[in-house]
């Protein structure tokens, strides 16, 4: 194999490695159950929030390979291009490659589904809505960040659950979607296999929530610290509830 | 133009839009010299890491499209691979679609320099180092997140000027270029021309200083709200300086 790394930057990195990582026994117990490393499938659609991807990504790809390994999945595999709010004719955002299409993409144990200005036209999407809806049946957790929640309830999986999505657009989102249990003021909401974020930063602490939960508070201490992100912890604590438009 | 929004989000984003903006006069001053949008250009390598790009193009995407456009330049237009601290033969990190090689970017009016795993391999590609040297000299303000600071050292674009890095590599990225004054405990530094910041999510702060410096403070706060971050304004509060390595 290439060696990427002068020697002495291989061996902070391996000492980084086994300083921050200590495995408890509930971590253990999760290991044991599982004998690749995990995928986690994104989900993207033309639109999508850069943010609401890259951030919880970041904390994911932290997580050591053999544990995890991240994929872009969309309908096709290919450019899949970003928005912003400020695009009306056209999506101005940088393009990023699905690793996967639909048809091709392997089992998934994560599932991430950004939002963005691109969660508008995706709740007409139908083959996104029963991709996600039939992959969802079969992982672990399903999250999503921001508008991402619109699209899951789209697809059913929030129907009585408890839910939260974004400030900029929450009274449209969830007028959208009476039958969730919306929680107006939440960082994110944990509830079981489904774990909501509110908007676009908010998925990188939910991000860590999710690996605290699969991996232990050490990982995802370590994460947060080696990136330098200062880690809101309390899902119930959100500063951006007195903006709901 | 295709319309990809329902009406009743058009209004409100463009409701949005006139709230959440409002010319100072320093701001319109600033507007005057410039008669078309800015442009951004982001430097892709392979190993990159990602926040260290998607925080800081966040906020700038979220400026209005008639002042700034970003733009993913490379050696090559086509996709650039991500990495992380966790790979050793080989980057596993998402693939980035660079919309210009060297040969082709436009003129570029701000630089935005990653850092990530990748910077090790990047410290020795003379294209690189050299695109950078040429264009940093032509372009308004170039900034680093993390270790992409080494970089612009290795350029030349530092010597004898303040600037910053991330924690997890500090010793070994400033003691390759002494020649700069390093602050050790800095969220960012703004040296003028030069502006660096600490490590990965540090990116995310510098943006929206960059931003507010150019486009006001109005519109950096609107930003940081609507993407409900909780923006670290202050560039000398740096909470992980105590874990420099």
């Amino acid at each position: 194999m290439k060696s990427l790394l002068p020697k002495s930057v291989l061996c902070i990195t391996l000492c980084v490695s086994l300083l921050s990582y200590s495995a408890t026994g509930e971590e253990k117990e999760s290991m044991e159950e599982q004998s690749g490393p995990m995928t986690l499938g994104v989900l993207l659609y033309p639109g999508f929030e850069v943010l609401d991807v890259f951030g919880p990504v970041e904390m994911f790809l932290n997580v050591p390979n053999d544990k995890l390994r991240v994929v872009m999945v969309a309908e096709k595999a290919g450019p899949v291009q970003a928005g912003t709010v400020a695009d009306q004719g056209g999506y101005t955002g940088p393009k990023v490659l699905a690793d996967y299409g639909y048809e091709d993409a392997p089992h998934l144990d994560l599932i991430l589904v950004p939002g963005g200005i691109g969660t508008f036209p995706a709740l007409n999407d139908t083959a996104l809505i029963a991709f996600l809806k039939e992959r969802a049946a079969k992982a672990q957790i399903t999250t999503t960040v921001c508008s991402g929640s619109g699209i899951a309830a789209k697809a059913g999986l929030l129907d009585d659950r408890k839910a939260t999505s974004n400030k900029e657009f929450y009274t449209l989102i969830t007028s959208m979607a009476p039958q969730v249990n919306w929680v107006p003021e939440a960082r994110w909401v944990d509830d079981g296999n489904m774990v909501t974020s509110s908007g676009v930063s908010a998925g990188i602490d939910m991000a860590l929530a999710v690996i605290e939960r699969l991996y232990g508070t050490e990982l995802a201490e370590g994460i947060a610290k080696s990136t330098e992100y200062e880690w809101h912890r309390d899902a119930d604590e959100d500063p951006f509830a007195k903006n709901i438009k």
